[in-house]
Formats: C-alpha cells, sequence, structure tokens
C-alpha cells in the first residue's frame, strides 16, 4: 500500500480513521441527548463523507448550495435542507427538487420569500416544506428572534396554502469567537433559549413545528436545554481544523485533515525557505490569526508560514536561523489548515489514508 | 440571446471584448518591442482565453502548475515553459512532457534541481530545456541575481549533458507594490537592468542563451530597455482586476471580470444586506486594502463588501442608512474583484459575455 509520500504536492490529506471518530462521537453525542442529528454538508462537499455522517442512512442532511442539494439528490440522499434564505433565482431548481425528492426543504427569513413560494405551487398537491431562519445573536442571516416580524412570518408561513412551516432555525455562529468551553457553552445556552422561547410562543399562537440549531462549537459542547431542541446541525466536526482547536471545540490531535507540501527553494538570503502550497492549496482563511501565520507546520513549532502567492508559500522560523539542512528541496512540510472549510474548498480531490496509508479519493461537488 | 440576469448568482462573468482588448494590446505593445510574447496561464487556465491570448498559435506559453502543462499540451499546445522550481516529486511528470511535446521547458534555482534532471536523462536524446529563475528584488523564488552562486549555476547547466541553458527568467512581482507609472517602470527598469547584466556576465562566459521578465504592470508599461529582452511573460493583464487598475496597469474600465451576486436578505437593525457571495464565489484576496472592502460594487461606490462567510457576503454603506427599497430580495449586485486570479480559482466555470449577451461557458483545469 502507498504511503503519503507518493502523492503529488500540494496534496490534502483526510485521515479516514479521525474522520469517523469525530462522526461517531458527534452521532453519540445526539443521540445520548435525544435529538436529532442533521449533519451539514458544506465543509467537504463528498459522497463518502456525507455516508460517514449519516452513519450510511443517506438521510437528514443539510447543504449550503444547490449543487450540493442535486449531487446528494442525484446519488440517492433524501431528507435534504437547504439552509440557505431561498434565492429568487433558483426557485425553479428548488420547486424541481421539492417534486422529485421525498423531503426536500428550503429557509426563508422574509415575506417576499413567502410570496415566492406562493407564486410557484408546486405539483401533485406537494407542499413547500419551509425552515423559519432566526437571529439570535449571529448577526448575519434571519430574521431577529425578538422581533414581532418573526412571529408574525411564522404564522404567515403556517397559514399559507401549499406551505408547511416544518422547523424554525438559527445558526449560532457567534460561537466562532468564543474561547473555551464557558464561552461556548454561554452562547449555545443563549441561542438554545431563544430558540425554545420562540418555540414557545409558537405554540401558544397554535403553531407546533420542528426546531434547530448548530455550529460545530456548541455541538461539540452542548449544553442540557439542547435536549429540548428537535435537531441539531453541524457540519464543520467532521474535519476540525486550528480554529476549532483555538476556540475548543477539539483538541489539535482530532483534525482529520492536513496539506501535504513540499519544498521548493531555500532562500538564505532572507532565512526563509518556500513551499510549494500557496493560498491556492489553503486558502487565505486565518490571515494575522496564528503566531505560526497561515497554518500550524506540523512538528515544527519554530516555523511560520508567513506569506503566500498564488503557488508559493514564503516559511521563515518564528526566531533564529534556518538550518536548511533540516529542510532540503523535495521534502515535505504538514499544513494543519486553519480552516478546513476554506481549505478542502480549494481541492478539487481529496486523498484518504488510514495511519499513513493511502486508501483512495474524494471528489467533492462544486459550484452553485 | 440570453442576458447576464439569466444567471443563477453568485457566477463568475467575463467580458469578452475586453478579454480580446486586453490580449490584442498585450500582443501589439510585444510586436512593437520586437520582443515574444509568451502569456502566463494561471489566471484563467481555460482553451478558450489560451487561444485568445497566443492569438490562435496554439504556442509559446507560461504555466504555474503541471495539470495546466498537461491540460494544454493534451489540447494541442506547444511550446509550454512550466515556470516554477522544479519540484522533484513531479520529476516523471516533467520527464513525460519534455518526452511528449517538441518544446517543453522547465525552470530551477538550485544545484540540487540540476542533480535531479542529471538522474533522469531523457529518451531519445532529448534535451531537458532549463530556465534558470533569478531572483531580481521580488523576493520569492530564484537565486538573487547578484550572487555569485547565480552565474555558477547558470554554468553548470549550460555544462551538463543532456540539459540546454534555455533562457533566464524573472519576475517582477515587486511591481504589485507599486503605486502609478513611474514606480512600476522604476521596478521594470531594474529587474530588466539586472537581467542584461547577468546576460553579459554569460556572454562574457561564452553562454548565449533567451532572457525574459514578466508581470502585469511591468508589461503593461514597458520600458525601453525591455526591447533588448527576448521575451516577456505577464499573465493577469487579460482579465485585469482591482488591484491592477490600483497599481495603475489599467484603468477599471480594462477589468473583464465581474462576480454577479443576488441580494438574499435584508438586515435594517444593522443596517446591512445580505449577498449570496461569500469567500467562496470571490475569494479573501484584498482583505483591508480597499475602502469599499473585498470588491468594488459596480454602481455603488457607497456600498462595501464588509466581511464574508463561506456562502454570505454583508454590504453595508460607507455612510448612511440603507435605502433597501433600492436592493429588493433577488435584485443583482456586481462585483468587481479585487485579484482576479483569485476571484477565477474559485469558480467552477466561467460565464462568457458580449455586452451583455451570454455567449458560453469556458471550464478551466484545476490542481497540480
Amino acid at each position: 500500500m502507498e504511503g503519503l509520500s507518493a502523492l503529488c504536492t500540494p496534496a490534502l490529506v483526510v485521515d479516514l480513521d479521525k474522520v469517523k471518530r469525530n462522526a461517531q462521537r458527534m452521532i453519540e453525542r445526539c443521540q445520548k441527548m435525544g435529538v436529532q442529528l442533521r449533519p451539514h454538508m458544506k465543509t467537504h462537499k463528498t459522497l463518502e463523507c456525507a455516508d460517514i455522517m449519516t452513519a450510511g442512512s443517506r438521510r437528514c442532511i443539510v447543504v449550503s448550495t444547490l449543487a450540493e442539494a442535486f449531487f446528494y439528490a442525484e446519488h440517492g440522499f433524501d431528507d435534504i435542507l437547504y439552509a440557505y434564505c431561498l434565492p429568487f433565482d433558483k426557485m425553479e431548481r428548488c420547486a424541481a427538487l421539492s417534486e422529485k425528492l421525498d423531503l426536500f426543504q428550503v429557509l426563508l427569513d422574509h415575506p417576499d420569500a413567502l410570496d415566492q413560494l406562493k407564486k410557484r405551487p408546486l405539483k401533485n398537491g406537494r407542499l413547500w416544506h419551509v425552515w423559519l431562519k432566526l437571529d439570535c445573536g449571529n448577526g448575519r442571516a434571519g430574521v431577529l428572534h425578538s422581533e414581532p416580524g418573526a412571529l408574525q412570518l411564522a404564522q404567515a408561513i403556517a397559514g399559507t396554502e401549499g406551505v408547511e412551516l416544518t422547523g424554525v432555525y438559527a445558526h449560532c455562529g457567534n460561537t466562532y469567537t468564543c474561547k473555551g468551553l464557558e464561552q461556548i457553552q454561554a452562547v449555545a445556552q443563549e441561542t438554545t433559549s431563544f430558540v425554545l422561547d420562540f418555540m414557545e410562543k409558537l405554540r401558544a399562537a397554535g403553531i407546533t413545528c420542528k426546531s434547530s440549531i448548530g455550529s460545530t462549537p456548541s455541538c461539540s459542547h452542548p449544553v442540557k436545554d439542547m435536549a429540548k431542541l428537535d435537531e441539531v446541525h453541524p457540519g464543520n466536526y467532521v474535519f476540525y481544523d486550528v480554529q476549532q482547536s483555538i476556540i475548543g471545540s477539539c483538541c489539535l490531535d482530532d483534525v482529520a485533515v492536513r496539506v501535504l507540501s513540499g519544498v521548493i527553494g531555500h532562500c538564505p538570503h532572507r532565512n526563509q525557505l518556500l513551499i510549494d502550497c500557496g493560498w491556492s492549496g489553503i486558502s487565505l482563511d486565518g490571515a494575522g490569526k496564528l503566531s505560526t501565520g497561515y497554518a500550524v507546520i506540523e512538528g515544527h513549532p519554530n516555523l511560520k508560514l508567513l506569506s503566500m502567492t498564488q503557488e508559493h508559500g514564503r516559511v521563515e522560523p518564528i526566531s533564529g536561523l534556518l538550518d536548511y539542512s533540516k529542510y532540503p528541496l523535495g521534502s515535505l512540510l504538514t499544513l494543519i489548515p486553519y480552516h478546513s472549510c476554506a481549505t478542502a474548498m480549494m481541492h478539487p480531490v481529496y486523498h484518504i489514508h488510514s495511519d499513513g496509508h493511502l486508501l483512495g479519493k474524494w471528489t467533492p461537488t462544486r459550484g452553485w
């Protein structure tokens, strides 16, 4: 069996054992809570990893693009939630999936989006399955949980013919500014409480539907009240990354992805070396966040990935002079990505290994 | 004929007329100088754009990855320079191209790389065609032009059996820190002078070979002495971008690429709107460089692309309150990328138009 050193670099390598362990832990955590896990596919966008995250069921997933939804639908997946504010240019494609799958679900946060659904009733008496997106402090998409408009919109969805209010959805992406368990759980608790309060208001208005929150930090360290939710929808956890280890979602040993990079240049006049991983191989995510630059260089805590151009990375020591004999041309450096979602996006193929033995390739879907 | 508004967003759109105009101008500029243009493919990585840049000859190109080299070779291109410090893990693939094409050329800046070539003589008496990479102040790859080792390495290449010293290559990427014609031309002059001085030393040592410098800023505004070079190798000029307009390589009207993005959210409580272009649609390149954030939003000088996550962009006014009636959900915003190389990398397909009428798609190659 070939080892990792047989790969041409830069190469995204995925440790299958860690992927399986991360996935299994999340499955067990959710089972213990009694909450349905609806894993997010956006980090990897592959069939193989989706199978691992759904334990082979090919049911109950979240996607971030309609391209992912079609990709998974074409490969036998169902119960797919397109957790993205209903884009008006993609109405017909959403309708096509809604009419094809047993359960395709969309999401919205604005009355104008509901109007779009009304204008395009589904065939054969099918219903649009709609999640209402709440902003519970994340500050991205969603109607603000505290606004009267939130309840009004939920009522409007529930009261519209041909449309079903399937659930209430909140993404606690504000956990990404946390450091440590306490801060993560404070945000997880706040988001959960806001959603549960909203569910209470819905019940008072005679409406019942599901509830879901998610983010890798919150679902890696769930609070007790999350057991009162119906679903959670984390995604990054299957790979994790340096960012998640800093937040406290995982330890660095849990990170399942690396970028293998080759040394291609010695620059003694600048006390630097060059590697063949530029931003095309790892992304620019994490700029300014780490003392080791754009990544952690495994086994070389004194090295920093200082800067990158498209196909070159400049590496220098944090202190002292480089001993070039330790880094001959052609030798490998292993980069642990700051943000695995961003790094995986740069690679048309992932190389899968177990304990350094190559097992095969996974090919992600791309586009929108 | 369908217009741009028929596209699902985010979409990379390429103005074919501007591409042709940018390409033609560079061709004429080089003809006037009497210097061979060897256009770089790294920005777009498509066949169609390569045909435009080579005026249909399918000869004399530069690539940044071996995947590009194979892609172009498989489609009838030849005289390909893989202008990247010879990566030892790709020796067999380089040898395969050298033995297949009429003229495949590699590049190196270290004696160890020359040793690799010696270890793998080409079949049928073929020669390794080798460019020596000089660092003339750019501070990335290349042996420093002023070091005695540079001349020694050139002599070693020229004196090695089975290997030909084809040329001396310098990338004046340090033009990217310039603002305006004067600064660009100062760097262009410096790089040219260093290379020409080096060529003089080579001649004195009885060695003749080609010389080449390149970068989009320098080749957009060449200095007189560049006529003494054999080749130039710019690439980004075919698309240009906001960065190049700030450097002074072009005006904003020359930029041939845009990302079309749809408005997907209104956030009056934050005075923001959301668009469907996150970093997966435009890249994180240019962070902190523009008063308008990660891009210029065409026709809306008061809007700023403040921050992005994978599939969301947060847009806010530079001053004042947003008038949401001007940006209904589903309406389009057109982003001019800061760095077209980085933005193009994020798209599996480019949509080509002339004056807003869709003409077709170009599909880039990816990987290494």
